[in-house]
């Protein structure tokens, strides 16, 4: 496997960006486009999104992958959420029947996750900033997915005793404080030597404590989602030979 | 507003089906496009409805209309789901930040509703046919959309006192005494006459005891959906124009 970076000016315009997909779309030893995110204010990132081939849509971001995802015949399921699923399936999660429940509903992460919980036949649940009593609602999840994007906010109060906890966020954090709460001793050094520290949106110690299982971050989804990257383009492949 | 109706023979092949999608797809004065199902078994609904225009879809079966139907920016969303919309609106029924259960997880209605409600801030969980202990979690709706296709499913015990009950379901009942149970006794006679009754998922006698407001069958949601169809439409012929 082989690939390109196309970098182009932090000022490049829709129209400069939508010429390089083009150009990507048209080659045909070129399988899988990644549009890099975000990109810069000027740039219509949805408009850049839609204009990717579905067949070379490896991130599942387009409508029409979306939507296929949705329907239950998959052609890319967006990354992420994909990760999440080997995760489970690879530790024997049991999801049908039981109670999962998603915080955030976000395009990327959130919706597609929820459908790949119905579909293996969990009862799902979506929440968000506007939902009320949160812990109440998280407490039902038998598996409890974080995606939300704030620090820690996932606590022992959130969670059912035993349930298995997913950590989807990645956040960096600098405030001494809200380090010293969040990160293991072991990896406070490492904070102190690089001024930051990468934390999930769950309270790892309090949560550690209440849940059956849980995902630790760094080192958990992330590397999933970048595997499911390359799964996705090597079926891009397959299916375009 | 013109419309037609090509009818095929029955036996009718998926190649054959196709050729009139495309003759319609084709045509600039026709701006909607409508699939009756189901189609005969030996024709590929799936690829039939994949098959019309996305920008004549007024059905929203199309994938990119799901997708992005799911992504917030909706060309045409499906009918039924539409309805349901409209009806809560008109009625004044808070969504924001209360909890909504869809009971059904159908690519036409299930699928489409959970996601309008969560775009309408809802809490949304989805039940189906896999959910275990069903009374529990839909006792925890304010509003509850059942979409099952079982007569008198939902009775009183899967409803919490005060909540909107909204039925989507439409069945053929002709058992007497199951119509007897479920159809009201000015709507009896009717029954006699006809052989069957049209009954919704949700038992009315007991529920309408238990709900806030419950829509009935018929009358509630179904002339909503056409109303909506109507709407998608003319939605298209504006777009179009």
């Amino acid at each position: 496997m082989r690939h390109e970076t196309h970098r182009l000016p932090a000022s490049a315009s829709t129209l400069e960006v939508l010429a390089v997909v083009e150009q990507l779309n048209r080659r045909p030893e070129i399988h899988g486009i990644l549009v890099q995110l975000p990109l810069p204010p000027q740039v219509e990132s949805r408009r850049v999104l839609d204009a990717v081939r579905p067949e070379k849509d490896v991130d599942g971001f387009h409508p029409e992958n979306l939507g296929r995802l949705a329907q239950k015949r998959p052609r890319f399921v967006p990354c992420t959420p994909a990760g999440v699923m080997e995760l489970l399936r690879r530790s024997g999660v049991e999801l049908a029947g039981r109670r999962a429940v998603v915080v955030g509903r976000s395009d990327i992460v959130g919706k597609p996750m929820a459908l790949l919980l119905m579909h293996a036949d969990a009862t799902v649940t979506v929440c968000h900033s506007r939902t009320r009593e949160l812990a109440a609602v998280t407490r039902e999840a038998d598996v409890l997915v974080a995606a939300i994007g704030r620090p820690g906010a996932v606590r022992a109060e959130h969670v059912k005793p035993g349930a298995v906890v997913v950590d989807v966020g990645i956040n960096r954090v600098s405030d001494p404080a809200l380090a010293r709460e969040l990160v293991e001793p072991e990896r406070f050094a490492e904070f102190e030597k690089r001024g930051y520290a990468l934390v999930g949106d769950v309270h790892a110690p309090q949560v550690s404590a209440v849940a059956g299982a849980l995902t630790p971050v760094p080192g958990g989804v992330g590397p999933l989602t970048i595997a499911m990257l390359m799964a996705n383009t090597v079926r891009a492949a397959a299916a375009a030979s």
